[in-house]
C-alpha cells in the first residue's frame, strides 16, 4: 500500500497488529475514525489505555475485575463450596451468561499445551490447590474445552486435587440441543450413548 | 455479555462502535491487548491519537498528508496537466499502487448520494473548477466507481468544467482482466462491445 501520510501509515499498522485485522480492515478502521470528529478518537485512545493500564485480576481467581477481589468472589450470595474452573474470562462471561452457576470461579490463564510452550507452572493452579483445600470447598467443576489440551489439562489438575476430599467433575458432553445426531462427532455420539440418562417424563 | 470490569467494558465497547466490529470480535481484540505488555496498549493508542489530532488534508488535492501539501503535489517529477478525480483517499492509494498514472489527483471526499443526503455544497467540487482552470492542466480524467451515484457526479462535475478548454475522460470500462464474460453483467458486457478496441497484434 502506498500511504500518503506516515501518521496514516502508523495507524493502520497499529490496527493490523491485533489479530485478525488485515491491512485493508485497518484502513478502514482508521479512516472511519478520520471522518469522525476528534473527541471519539481521543476517547477511542483513553479507553483503551485506561483499560490496560488500570485493570486488575482478581487476587482470589484470577478473573479481571476492577477491584483488588472480583464482583463475583466478592458477592455474599454466592455459593462458595463450587469452584468451577475455566481456561480463560471469556469462558466466565460465556457460563455467567447462562445463570446457570452460582458458584465461585478459577480461571486457569490458559490450558497445558506443549506445542505452544504452556506447562503447568505458567497456569493458575497452585492458588485452586491451595482454594480447593480450605474446608468450605466440596466440589471443583472442571468446564474445560474437551480437546486434547484440555483433557490433559483437566487430567492433570484432577491429579492435584486428588489427595483433597472433594468431589471433582466436569461439564456435561454430548449432543448440542439443536444438533443433528447424524452431524456430530462419533466420539461425541458414541459417548452420549455410553453417558445415556434417564428420560424425565413430566 | 457479563463484563466483570467496567473498564472491559468500555473497551469493548469502543472497539464495537468501530464499524464491522462486533461485541466477540471487540472482545477478542481487548484481551489480545491485555494478554500483550502495557507499553503495546500505549503505542496503539498513542498511534491512534496522534493520526487524528496532527494528521493534515493537502490543500491542493484533498489527499492525506502530514504536510500542508501533499507528497504527490510537491512532486516535481509529476506531471501536472493531468488531473485524476477520484472519490476518496483509498482510491488515490488503489491508482497510486498500479504505478500506471503519474499525474496528480483531486479528491472530491466522496460523491453525489441524495440518500445518504450528500449533495455537491459537500464534495470538493468548487476547488477542482479552480484548479482545473489554471492554464497548466490539460485533462481532467474522472476515476470514480460506475455506480449511479458515481454517474450522477461524474455528469455533474463535467458539467462543471465543461467552460473549460480540457480534455474531460473517465476510467475504461469493461471487463475485468481474469473474468469469465457468462459472468458479466448485460451493462458491462453490452458496453465492452460497442466500445470495443482495435487488437493489437505484437
Amino acid at each position: 500500500m502506498n500511504f500518503s501520510s506516515k501518521l496514516l501509515e502508523e495507524a493502520v499498522a497499529a490496527f493490523a497488529s491485533l489479530p485478525g485485522i488485515g491491512k485493508k480492515t485497518a484502513l478502514r478502521l482508521v479512516l472511519h475514525l478520520l471522518s469522525q470528529p476528534t473527541e471519539i478518537s481521543e476517547q477511542f485512545a483513553s479507553d483503551v489505555l485506561k483499560m490496560r493500564q488500570h485493570i486488575k485480576f482478581c487476587s482470589n481467581c484470577h478473573n479481571i475485575a476492577d477491584t483488588p477481589i472480583c464482583l463475583i468472589c466478592s458477592d455474599a450470595r454466592r455459593d462458595k463450596s463450587v469452584i468451577c474452573v475455566v481456561e480463560g474470562i471469556r469462558d466466565v462471561m460465556a457460563i455467567e451468561d447462562t445463570s446457570q452457576f452460582k458458584g465461585l470461579y478459577h480461571v486457569l490463564g490458559g490450558i497445558i499445551s506443549p506445542i505452544e510452550g504452556i506447562g503447568p507452572s505458567e497456569l493458575n493452579i497452585d492458588s485452586l490447590v491451595r482454594r480447593a483445600s480450605t474446608p468450605e470447598v466440596t466440589e471443583v467443576i472442571m468446564a474445560i474445552s474437551p480437546t486434547i489440551e484440555g483433557e490433559t489439562t483437566i487430567f492433570y489438575v484432577s491429579k492435584k486435587l486428588k489427595e483433597l476430599d472433594i468431589k471433582i467433575s466436569t461439564i456435561a458432553r454430548g449432543v448440542s440441543f439443536g444438533g443433528e445426531l447424524e452431524y456430530a462427532d462419533e466420539m461425541t455420539l458414541g459417548r452420549s450413548i455410553v453417558a445415556r440418562i434417564p428420560y424425565k417424563n413430566k
